[in-house]
């Protein structure tokens, strides 16, 4: 039979049909009350999925993109940071800092493990004139949560602010913007908000538009001010994507038919966790020590190169899942659940990893992820009632 | 009826129903060999319409974006630069030179007028050590296309390079990038090139690429070293727009079909030009005295509000064309001959546009407008055979 394609990847995420038709239709003018009423709309909901009551800019960019506005407009040259590398993501903060001409204290931490907030404590104790804690909600290369409340409790007693790259992990991972005193959170569109890549989002607290005055890294493209000035106007200063944001319009009424965002975070928890019992039920380690929800990073057997899994799964039967990033190459491979992918499609996953697992010579039972994943999902759905 | 709506906008331009559909297909992986055989096609028609054989860089960015780029890959604060301003886009050369600190001579020409190429060989003889010049192939806000053919062959006998903004003229009024020697070429999406807004691209000339190595302004985002890194391996640093780069594909070979990009010029050629005689033929005149292919702007008659016809079209009828921008706003209106816009739609346009002159009191006969295009439209044709 043809190949049936299933996207289980940890961005892009699937989109829905009823998104990807909306984007198919005759594309309209910007600059006319048709879309303002469109991006008016964007605008709201994003504040609803950010939980943040301040307006959340949106550029024509990747995620990375949204993660550049967050140091060229807050910053200037040898400004002292703080980023956390605990990933590939993580990582980036420091590179970008470089290139920004920066003072970045580089925190280093360990693979698959997060952060302790102690340690954020101390850096800003040993360097009081910090103006920035870079860090990330959930670092997907290592399929890791951040304990985002812990790190901003710490960061709001000092006057540096706190920028989270909540990319992957929006929407499935808790993030309280507002109530946990989070300054910066930049987001992509192609995970948890269910359209294709091609937007990247910030949101700003007060405390951060304070230093939006006195930044002079250059920029142009990123320029929060000339962002500023348009929103009121429900407009950007450049042409936006406007296919991307009429899907997003759609997207996000999705997201708030489920009536909040603690519901959301709810439904992913259970699926994020069912997901990690699938592995262990057939006697496979989860590789992080706290876990993200929007992906699930699974060691390898001993026996298994994790690379050969994904491409059997994507090459031969149409289904992505992610590989192992940098060192983790081989060792790991990594399922996600964001976004609008269902139990069902992960259910879908783990039937074909047993297969392949079973063709690579590892041992185990067939349909032992199956049977721990269902348990574990009703369960969860029973204590979410 | 339900309104029909017709997009005659100089950006974004009509999407053919073919490339629509195309991005409504469920979304891919980025890095796959699936994408990277589109990316991969796409990178290769790029070049047959910015007609070079040198990699066509493409950014998830609006063209503004693309415009950066061409900035921040090539300088270092102070430098000294051209611009030329002889309208809106033009003018943004001159505000991103200041944003960046470059020392910038900025040539005002009058709106409505391209620059004399002799004003730039002044300027560079005043000035040796200037590093770039940067203009504009269609002023959009006027309708004006420069000499860039001209341009170049001032700008090649020195030390600087040419960077011609196309975001609007690409594909509609002729450039002929290696063989007139310019160095980088900025455009956008939703243009000539038939997508939504979404992309930037840009074209390198090997001068350009010597400047690259020095320049110091800081960049992440738009770092052509990350790009030129990636683009041999058909992928990009960042994640790309997925769903409008397979959009993209399926637009350049509708171009490709033509068979060379001097035709296509040839087709845009001879419809500006009827567009203009329609307006001659009801006495109206062309704002600009050296006007583009992809854009006609028309001065309003005294006694008409442009920016009344332009809202009654819109909002009355579903036809949209642009208003005049900053102060001529209300004295022009402009339609575009770019893209997926036939002879037919600008005969939409013409007769609603006689519709709405005649409801604003300004006396004519009516189909004149439509009589001097079929003339001139089926004259031209002749002469391309």
């Amino acid at each position: 039979m043809p190949k049936k394609n299933y996207l289980l990847t940890p961005g892009p995420s699937p989109v829905p049909p009823e998104v990807l038709s909306r984007m198919a239709e005759p594309i309209i003018h910007h600059r006319t009350p048709q879309y303002q009423e469109i991006f008016k709309e964007v605008c709201e909901g994003l504040k609803f999925v950010f939980k943040t009551s301040k307006p959340v800019y949106t550029f024509t960019s990747s995620g990375t993109g949204a993660m550049e506005s967050a140091i060229v407009n807050f910053l200037s040259p040898g400004d002292k940071v703080i980023t956390v590398d605990a990933g590939k993501f993580g990582e980036r903060w420091g590179k970008m800092a470089a290139a920004f001409g920066l003072d970045a204290k580089v925190i280093k931490v360990e693979y698959g493990k997060p952060i302790e907030p102690r340690q954020i404590e101390e850096a800003l104790k040993a360097e009081p004139k910090t103006k920035a804690v870079y860090t990330t909600l959930c670092e997907t290369s290592t399929g890791t949560a951040m304990d985002i409340k812990a790190i901003a409790a710490v960061v709001a007693k000092t006057n540096a602010i706190l920028v989270v790259d909540a990319i992957s992990g929006l929407g499935a991972d808790p993030l309280d913007t507002d109530l946990w005193g989070v300054d910066i959170v930049v987001s992509g569109s192609q995970k948890g908000l269910m359209i294709p890549p091609g937007l990247g989002f910030m949101s700003v607290s007060d405390k951060a538009w304070k230093l939006v005055e006195s930044a002079k890294l250059p920029k142009f493209y990123f320029d929060l001010k000339q962002y500023k000035k348009s929103i009121d106007k429900n407009d950007v200063p450049w042409t936006p994507a406007i296919s991307l944001v009429i899907g997003l319009r759609e997207a996000l009424r999705m997201i708030k038919a489920e009536g909040s965002m603690e519901a959301v975070w709810k439904r992913y928890a259970n699926l994020g966790e069912a997901t990690r019992q699938a592995f262990k039920g057939i006697g496979l380690e989860i590789f992080s020590s706290r876990p993200s929800n929007a992906v699930t990073a699974v060691k390898s057997p001993a026996s298994v190169d994790s690379e050969k899994i994904v491409k059997i799964m994507r090459d031969e039967y149409g289904v992505s899942i992610a590989e192992g990033q940098a060192e983790m190459k081989g060792k790991i491979f990594r399922i996600a659940t964001m976004g609008y992918i269902s139990e069902f499609d992960i259910a879908v996953g783990l039937s074909l990893i047993e297969r392949v697992l079973d063709r690579l010579g590892y041992k185990f039972e067939f349909g032992g992820t199956i049977k721990a994943f269902q348990e574990s999902f009703v369960k969860g759905e029973l204590v979410n009632k």
